[in-house]
């Protein structure tokens, strides 16, 4: 069988925790993940302890030794990783850039895939009369190993008046192309087949020629998906006053990032609000997160939804050839949702446990 | 006199219609801004045809004969430039880099200021508990001569599969201190002195540090403003369910892009956001524009809205030194957004001829 593909059989599964709410979030999603998944699949969880904690006590962020090992396994769950606000300790970038983009660029997790759906039953910051234009409901394909994200660039005379900062986006035909042509196979595979590219070639022009080319070429090889384009800028506008517009997005790394925070925002908030860094060539194990961060202000209280993570480990198993199963996680979040009541807080064991329930019945 | 600052007496104005819509908003702002103007200032107005209709019909955008008169001015206003979208005969970027952003550029336009206000009567993309929480009523501080915006960057095997292309942002102490200190000013002339500085340090370490170290430098001379900051991301968050939360947000000049327009849409839509393309040195005439473009689709028709360039008109006599009638015009906006009926839809010159009246008195 294709590596990391387990159609059956035993699933090595590395799980990550994290910080903060992380573990208490990835205990429901491993807890609805058992429930879901056909009788015949097996979890064989290997938890590795990264992040703040583990960074703050050791001074290590991703030793080499965890990175292969972690490289060896099917696929990945991971809760939050993050420290609180402003430590000194904690040096900015150093979680971000030394362990979540780490294992997005070694694993080559190309497809930073997110899900934006409004669910009945979720509550959405948008008036009543663009609530009223229609469902909400699409997918951003956020390129996940180049742009704004390589670390490229640098600094001069730093700390002096004379300094000077670069940040260098770097853009490939291989990698713009890559996931370009995966937006549009799963534009393909909706029923409004329709496909956004969002980036901003009007000023960034080296960069958005490449992406406007490449985009006009693949679309040739899908001529039953429609295409538009937007400017990052005017997608603000869109995405509170019309988000129905949209079924598949397309863009870069960095606008990905501002524009999937936007998309979960109107649908629901991030506590809803699941991620997939997939791997689509399979040549190394996707990594499946909630897009939210790890809340060390709610840590240890019990509060955090774990709704985010549960719907991740829902993309875990599509990812591994189960879309039943994933569609029983996502039937019964809808569920869970519809019935919840804003006045009767639970706790984020009492969530899963729900959600289990109504998948396991 | 300090140049650029003619407190009475004749103000030598460049006026930029531009394309579309531009003409028929920028007459309106003009109409509006001679009836505000106290009776000693006069307009002596030169007209400057820039824009696509020009580069269409003689390929040029900015003869450096044109920008040296302009830079001869007092003060500009545009209306918008821009032409048919995919027009093939206008490469991509050529109106932007080689026009307004030359400008901005040239004429060290380094504050871009964007005031964000729910008028009562405007209409809000957000439900009513989101508005219901207070007042939106803010002002964002975009960096304006450097970041992604500079140019930087290049291709390399241009329509090749090995095509590598890349954008430099640049970042100078010299350039993020003066945007960071004219936002401290700002917010201490604020009742509420807050400055949140926006950026994405966690992942843009090298640009992200500069920002980080001056913004906590510069704080110290502002001891009456609280401070704090947000990702980019999270401003996304913020922005849609508890946007009173800011104050002055002052951020660089591709984030202040993005987040001005999300912040138009939450108050009453892009028809209404006015912004000052400002030298505080003034060592340069400063610009005013309204944020909207050129709008081909609805051009001629005498139908767009002509709010936005008529409160950048109110933006341009508060920084030539007239801050009273500058309130005349606002004042004069907000009562006729509050009579306004959706089901009457007036043309583009009675919206100018309600507001002037209004003015008048
Ligand atoms: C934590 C950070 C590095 C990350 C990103 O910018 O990609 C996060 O915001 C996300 O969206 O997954
Ligand atoms: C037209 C474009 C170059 C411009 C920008 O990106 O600054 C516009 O979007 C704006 O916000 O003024």
């Amino acid at each position: 069988s294709t590596p990391f593909t387990p159609a059956t059989g035993q699933v090595d599964l590395a799980v990550i925790p994290g910080d903060g709410i992380g573990p208490e979030v990835t205990a429901e999603a491993l807890k609805v993940l058992e429930v879901a998944a056909p009788a015949e699949l097996k979890f064989a969880k290997t938890q590795y302890d990264l992040g703040a904690e583990r960074y703050l006590a050791t001074g290590e962020v991703l030793p080499d030794s965890v990175l292969e090992e972690i490289r060896g396994q099917d696929a990945i769950l991971l809760g939050a990783v993050g420290g609180k606000p402003n430590d000194p300790n904690l040096p900015p970038g150093i979680l971000e850039r030394g362990l979540l983009l780490k294992l997005r660029f070694e694993l080559d997790h190309y497809v930073n895939l997110r899900p934006s759906r409004l669910f009945p039953g979720s509550v959405a910051p948008l008036s009543d009369a663009v609530l009223g234009k229609g469902d909400i409901d699409f997918v951003v394909v956020r390129e996940g190993t180049e742009g704004p994200y390589t670390g490229n660039g640098g600094a001069l005379r730093v700390g002096t008046p004379a300094e000077v900062a670069t940040e260098v986006s770097v853009n490939t035909a291989f990698g713009v192309e890559r996931v370009i042509r995966d937006a549009f196979a799963r534009a393909q595979k909706r029923p409004r087949k329709k496909l956004t590219l969002v980036h901003k070639t009007n000023v960034l022009v080296n960069a958005g020629s490449v992406w406007w080319r490449l985009f006009e070429e693949v679309a040739k090889e899908f001529p039953d998906v429609t295409t538009d384009y937007s400017h990052i800028d005017a997608v603000m506008i869109y995405l509170t006053t019309d988000p129905q517009r949209f079924d598949v997005i397309v863009t870069d790394n960095l606008f990905g990032d501002i524009v999937t925070d936007l998309a979960a925002a109107i649908t629901g908030g991030i506590g809803l609000a699941a991620s997939g860094n997939v791997n689509p060539d399979r040549t190394a194990p996707s990594m499946f997160e909630p897009v939210h961060g790890s809340a060390p202000d709610i840590a240890g209280q019990l509060i955090a939804d774990p709704t985010a993570a549960i719907l991740s480990g829902a993309l875990l198993l599509d990812h591994l050839g189960h879309p039943e199963a994933a569609a029983s996680i996502e039937a019964a979040v809808l569920a869970d949702l519809e019935s919840r009541d804003p006045a009767k807080q639970r706790r984020t064991p009492e969530v899963g446990d729900a959600i289990a329930a109504r998948v396991a019945g």
